[in-house]
């Protein structure tokens, strides 16, 4: 297989990650670090062995060895930089969210599909076994009918300067979202309600609540003012109800049968159910420990390989951007539910 | 101490803890149990040697040995049985929510001031261990401003079928607010979202929000299509931020140091932050296990005998009857907040 | 059903609850409550209607109403008690330990089959739903081989002044164990070591191990100074593994599929046990939250009207006494193993 | 800081991470991997920017800008190796075990100190946030007089071909027990019993105890038969007690508080204890989430610079390597304890 030349861009939190991942990767040779503090790209470069630094994208585009390139750096400056990549003809990844506002984003996918390169969404949790394993518990009608997504993804005090907490953290879930929920089901508005304790000019705790095309709904508890990280997610479906909790790593997902019980109970097992704390079996499927990031990786370069559309492309990322535009559009409302 | 005489109208699920709890309290002698099921109640008296059993609630206004009825009945039936003991002159303790509708229990509240009898509202939660800390904690600035309250409340299949999740659920959370919120923080909104999934013909998953005084928030998730039970409260504020998981004997009660860090973090302790799982010491103190609801029967008594309000009057499951009053009008209206 | 009459001898921590249960099974009447604390008995046979209190046991023997007698006193007393009521030819159900040293067992057992009465051991855990599911997985071979049994029980300070640890916690895994064991395997050799660091003058801390006649193993570490109790149980077997935690409400039993990996890895999957914490699924069956000490009841008053042994008789309390007799040999042989 | 020349001999499970923290460690240049397996060398080379790839030792010897060697091989040829490094005046640092046997132990440890080379074990652990916290509290007298230390380290089925359970896990504890044991305090016996279920001809479940020369006592439960992993460590005190559960993230480490209480409670505070979970409050530290063994290389690279002793030198390793031989007698002799 020929080697795949890839240039990361931005070399904060993120990038060090994307190096090491692509580095790991087989049949590929990060080529380039860039990021305007020259010295942060320097050190990580030395870190995995990368040849070459610079604080000048334009350095990278004119490198032909360079197919791909990771883009890692603030969400205001991810429409630029991909814009001036796809004239150059590379091939992109995009760290969530895609693009800053929704019509950035539209700009960066119509200019990609109509130059022809790769546009890829970095979805990381799309990639985790975790997800996976549930998009395929759903797909395959394990759940039944779907009936609610409820997430609580809550930060140890990471308050961001630009960008309000929904920006911030709902990403994640949406794209979560998009990626399991059946074809038939879409969201068909958005409510979202806020709080800024701190005063900082944007909500620092939001709730968003999306309503879907069948009556189900889904909710995100998104909270940047707590002391403890909280990473837990429970999907309802009609046979069967799971609860994800990503920071439990020796039982990260809990499938619990509901059966025809849940809303049918004879007067015995409702008697029971008052003083129980679970009916039904649960299952904790077993899951590999894998860094998704690597798969991340993986599905770029095959991307970039075989012109194929990664899982996680560019129309995904726009869906995501189209959601958290109407609960941008909400929360100014007062919580007014948007309609999409 | 004179023996003060209760009876116990309702032998249903919670009628029996009732009998139980004033069996075992000192002073009292349960003397009565009532239900229109003559059978059930004679069973329940039968467990706990209670000697008179009856299906007439008559019979308990015209013995003059009766000075207090627990009612542990329907929620619609609470208004015409707690003003029949009114009129009796007998003291009246009343299991959550106080009536069906705001009306009918401001009717109730006003009707017990003008008597002088003892109206209380059997807001179970406020007598537990964990409930009181919290308080006191919050009294004595402990947890610094209050910022919110976020509450999960999720239940094994218990449909019902004559009130919504709202009615069934919330009024759990709304009365511990009550108990616990400082003076100055009062509910200025409330806005309920919710999804039937079942076609059961009102909400079965729910959403409620409430707007405070002072910008803070009040958030509960209650949900009855779950195969697993979830009493979980996260209460934040400036200076520290607890979570309370009811069903986790060994740790009910966690409380986080957030400090000025939250909101406030310097570069490294950001960098440390992304990849810790928690900031700040974490204190889980020692808490009693007693059973709340003895606790509920002494607070009874003693107001029957002091004649001073208990802690839980009247008063406060009015104040809970308005929140659930504005939920339902919010829900009605697709999510639009209600002022109070 | 003909009703059956029980007394209670013993007011102190258990009797009570063997006072609630009877009065709440059915076909059985709760006579007399009896202790040398007259006051003591008096209040509790008050909490739940039981007419007659005595502090003499010869009241009960005397009354031909009475057809079981159950003991929850010291364990020294349990043989003289069992003993006068065997005579009187009443049916007797004894709080475990069945006697304070193996000799005293052995008589009470041999008195009991002389005479024909009913004797059971209280081997409370033996009746609870996660000991009854794991003695069935195990009999149905869900298990596969039986390889080890590993238990923790350690308590909250609670220093017993006239037996040392193993006496008081190792009762319950030594009736456990003999519930559950197939048939097969049967104990050959006890160790046990221990400590007793506050001088109290017996071990407050003991490691009790038994070499089975297959080679598997069962050991127990039992411990009386810990301010957090636990209760947690791993069953290892050929083909699935165990955790039994019964202070975790929401899963107490936990089934992990270990099939043919464990000892029989390939490379790759060598590999991702060093990285993972768990390989294959895990189910945890749905239990019934019934109380345990309400089957003991039953058990009984069915032993006492069938006159067939119950699960837990004589017998296994003597089993149990025989391993306790042995541990503590080992105990002042400074750990040496003994055989059985 | 003059920079420091580093190779790494064995690119097995160890060597990967070694590689890795020694590249990021400041003032360190990673010069060599070595292994048997060139291509496996090359490998890790490549991920990491490592210049020179070799499976001759003698290589790295020959090279002056070599300065000190890190040995992650198997256990069994640690002495050969160190010998040879020590001889070409290498400073070393030996992943745990010190050596294969405790005459090779003791060899290296002599020759290294006659030669005045730096002589490190790698004991990770040691540089965990969670030990050295737990050792400051010891040193501090934060836990009172030191009683117990019980661990259960439990692993996936990793069985070994060359070692039994004994010498694959315990030197965990075992250094940990040496880094954080108040210096009055020494082991004056060990005692091991083993079963060998799946018959590979050593011991793969394991309980090691052993007898301090104060009457406190330490046990680990050793087990390779397990689908679940366990890291979890008790140490009691006679002030306070302490959980460490190593996978358990959001609260590694959990500090009781017992008090005077432990052996010493009132009637109504048995009472209490006999229902409750817990007594006593808990506090969970903040601990830093940083990779130990970043600290191992930062003391290693310090250790070569001052020519001072690291904290977990020859010495300790050896210390491990005696407690080991003992337990392997002692469960050669069939659990009979050893005097050391």
């Amino acid at each position: 297989m020929a080697n795949i030349g890839i240039a990361v861009v931005g070399a904060g939190y993120w990038g060090p990650n994307l190096v090491r991942n692509f580095a790991a990767a087989d049949g590929c040779d990060v080529r380039w670090v860039c990021d305007l503090d020259h010295d942060r790209a320097a050190r990580l470069a030395d870190r995995f062995g990368v040849e070459k630094v610079t604080s000048d994208l334009g350095d990278i585009l004119a490198d032909p060895g360079v197919h791909g390139v990771a883009i890692a750096t603030p969400a205001r400056t991810h429409a630029g930089i991909a814009s001036a990549c796809i004239d150059a003809g590379k091939d992109v990844l995009i760290e969530k969210p895609l693009a800053d506002t929704l019509a950035a984003g539209e700009a960066i996918v119509e200019k990609a599909e109509d130059a022809g390169v790769v546009l890829m969404t970095d979805h990381t949790f799309c990639y985790t076994s975790s997800v996976r394993h549930i998009r395929d518990l759903i797909s395959d009608g394990g759940l039944g009918a779907f009936r609610y997504y409820d997430s609580v993804r809550i930060n140890l005090g990471l308050v961001q300067a630009d960008v309000d907490v929904i920006w911030d953290l709902a990403p994640h879930d949406l794209s979560i979202l998009d990626f399991i929920l059946p074809d038939a089901v879409t969201p068909v508005s958005v409510a979202a309600q806020g709080s800024d304790p701190l005063g900082v000019g944007h909500a620092c705790i939001a709730y968003v609540t999306i309503e879907m095309s069948d009556g189900s709904i889904a909710h995100m508890h998104l909270n940047w003012l707590s002391p403890v990280k909280v990473r837990s997610v429970m999907i309802g479906g009609s046979d069967r109800m799971l609860v994800w909790d990503d920071i439990k790593p020796t039982q990260r997902l809990s499938i619990y049968d509901a059966g025809a019980r849940v809303g049918d109970l004879s007067e015995p097992m409702r008697r029971e159910a008052l003083v129980s704390y679970r009916i039904g079996d649960m299952v904790a499927p077993a899951l590999r420990e894998i860094e998704a990031l690597g798969l991340v990786a993986t599905e770029f370069l095959t991307a970039i390989e075989t012109r194929d559309a990664p899982e996680t492309d560019g129309r995904s990322g726009l869906r995501v951007l189209r959601l958290l535009d109407a609960a941008s559009r909400s929360l100014e409302a007062g919580g007014r539910p948007i309609k999409l």
